[in-house]
């Protein structure tokens, strides 16, 4: 495609060579001759000038350059845009590798693709476009929607429910027991972890995150809601839709997360709380109650942002002017 | 079973019809026609109410219902023993599927069941109606005891000893390499991790937890101890019995747990410390002492709860009162 | 060999009877008759002594004993250097378990062993000495150098590349998507992960760890550094030489980490900061803007550690003189 075109898709303004043909989308460190990459800020820009690249997309506010420049509101929107039209997602070609197991009372949609060492147990059913790479394991009566891409390694409990489009990274484990013990007299029972996890449409989870299967009813990760690497999701969570969790965050047992929520890195959810829609959470925090609908908290335990911030400035005051607090606190003896 | 015979078994009272049939136990969310459910508060029960259920299991100070009540201390510790009444725990069928890789030096005991692409190496040991499910990988000299429930893609490494009865979790690995370097010069080299682990009876451990082997010594988890998902215990732990360590907790090499300790998420203890019997200890604290026994800790570094939100209180005053603290600081120059 | 033999290697003073046989080496708790074992203080001495070993490695100021003493500078050192002596790494026999699915244009080294159920994809290259163990996937164009240790259960995604003598322990997955979303009108796009994981020679990277492809550019791991259990890489994050990094650190995307950096467990690392060289993190601590190399900082957020410290003394001397501060401060009103 020529800039020119490109630049039509995304409805942006160009500066310099429009004729030239772009052959592929890359980042700037990788740029081969003919691809388009881009650049946020001038210091990225010089880096784009530096590489093989043919064609730069970048902000209105970012200087000119020798190379051809498509400037945009958002380059990496348009970039994402642009990398649709050139590698269209295609349809799956069925196939089912001889090592796989798949029982005989499992369903498999059309142009489903099953990898070497695969377990499918009895009565699973799976869409249409789906794929189950290498060494996943998926137990009995588990539901799995269409174009979903399923990572190697994964392991789904038994009855495990997902959606269409949904994609799990390798090592994800979703349905195992939730941590649920009653004491008695000093003995500790298992309570029956009878639910299970129902992960709707367009979810992302990350590489060895955990979700546990509800106690006796269900844990739920609502529709497009995004979850990274190494978090647990206890039982009977409900997650809402459109939340985006960054890694290793852990939310305990029946807490109700609403939708667009964002949460930074390494937070800590107790049970039993709901954190309401729109909310943001600051990395490492620790949520020890209720979180109102667009707060925006952090700390641990998580206050309003601007709250920890002016307690922290408070302290730093206090420890700079320490001696002569002393004094004065003595003096007012 | 009548809901007569129920309330015979955990010392219940009955309130309404008490000669109605129970054909099985689950949640509120799920309950079908003929199930008996349980709520601990009127809301709870407004649920269960609203639910399927021919009864439900509630406490004492809880509102009257339409629905047959049986009313106990502790409603869901009776749920729990209604729940072993109902599904008793059966022996195991012998089975290894055929594509299971399993050492002819290895001795497994009666009514084992080995599940798809299982590998068991050399000099294996395993104890009667254990289940080793699909595609977990038992290296050479490991010994497991009976009535062991080891989930899909577990990895145990050489010489890890499990006792009877222990549950293991999709994705754990244990006795993997302790984190042990010696830096001389600037070279960093490996100390050797010869040691194993030793998991005794009726522990059950969360999915993707890894577990170090003893770098010299051995890293021991005590009976009926529980840990959840995605903690770390290093090399040379010691985990009393009857432990509680929920999600994400981290214990540095050599340390040693006490009996009964319960641990929130998200907790750090670094090497070499003792946690004295039955402490308890708050969610993300950081440990980097000692613990007295029977002792209630939060925070990082972790102190006495009540200091630390002493402490939170005093500097939310402080803060509050700024302006004031200020003047009075400057006056007193 | 005799102790005398073995003193000689690393220029010990004995102390005691220097001519008997030494036939192993372990741990205090573990060992045999025969066996060199090492003690770094008096109690530890205590133990060595009440076991079965005919040798203790010990310091300049540890006490006398009645077993045989070889005095040295730093005992852990040495006896890594004894055991490396007595355990030479030997080169591996070449094996392909005949469970294994290897693509025909995959290029296998020599000496390679892979285990059973291991997969290997379309045009991976694996160099000499390097060893495969059961149920691992190795997906497509990822190179392996020389002398790896790929243990059980472990995932490369495709493009990934290790350089020589890198171990990689169970379940650690290599080269997953990494967390890159673009919001626009509430709409989570998927940015597109393109980059690839490249490890650097002689790194070790620790249980169910995770690292992220890099999105455009690449995620680098550098040589000899050493990665705990359950830490998170982000995409395109580059960490330095001689990098020690504990269990359940995770630092997010395009972080840059300086050589010789040392890190605690469960520190957080925000985006696009860079850590330089020499730096030292305390444990759980969390780092939202540049480091400055040789740096040792502490506490969420991270603070030169004198600092940090500081200021928990002073917020303890307010709380314990809290009731006097209250007055003085009303009395100024």
């Amino acid at each position: 495609m020529k800039i020119n075109d490109l630049a039509l898709v995304i409805k942006g303004a160009i500066e310099g060579d429009s004729d030239i043909d772009i052959t592929g989308l890359s980042g700037t460190e990788n740029a081969r001759p003919g691809d388009l990459t881009f650049a946020t800020d001038d210091n990225r820009l010089a880096l784009a000038e530096k590489s093989q690249s043919a064609c730069v997309l970048t902000t209105n506010t970012v200087r000119t350059s020798t190379k051809t420049l498509i400037r945009v509101h958002n380059p990496k929107l348009a970039f994402l845009i642009l990398y649709k039209a050139f590698y269209k997602q295609t349809l799956r070609t069925p196939f089912t590798h001889p090592s796989a197991v798949i029982a005989d009372t499992a369903q498999l949609g059309n142009n489903v693709w099953i990898g070497p060492h695969v377990i499918i147990e009895d009565k699973v059913v799976i869409g249409d476009n789906t794929l189950i790479d290498s060494g996943s394991v998926i137990k009995r009566n588990c539901s799995i929607g269409a174009f979903c891409h399923i990572y190697p390694r994964v392991l789904l409990y038994e009855n495990t429910v997902l959606k269409d489009n949904v994609t799990l990274h390798g090592g994800v484990v979703v349905g195992c027991d939730g941590f649920g013990y009653v004491k008695d007299k000093d003995v500790i029972y298992k309570f029956p972890q009878l639910g299970k996890v129902i992960i709707e449409e367009d979810v992302e989870i990350g590489a060895n995150t955990t979700i546990d299967r509800g106690s006796l009813d269900d844990t739920i990760i609502g529709a497009r809601s995004k979850i990274d690497n190494l978090c647990h999701i206890a039982h009977n969570v409900k997650i809402g839709k459109n939340v985006i969790m960054a890694a290793q965050c852990g939310i305990a047992g029946s807490t109700v997360i609403g939708d667009n929520v964002t949460m930074s890195g390494q937070v800590a959810v107790i049970d039993n709380v709901t954190i309401g829609p729109n909310a943001r959470i600051g990395g490492q925090s620790g949520i020890i109650g209720d979180i109102d609908g667009n707060a925006a908290v952090w700390g641990s335990p998580a206050r309003p942002v601007t709250q920890t911030k002016r307690q922290m400035a408070v302290l730093s005051w206090l420890t700079k002017n320490f001696s002569l607090i002393s004094k004065v606190v003595k003096g007012g003896n």
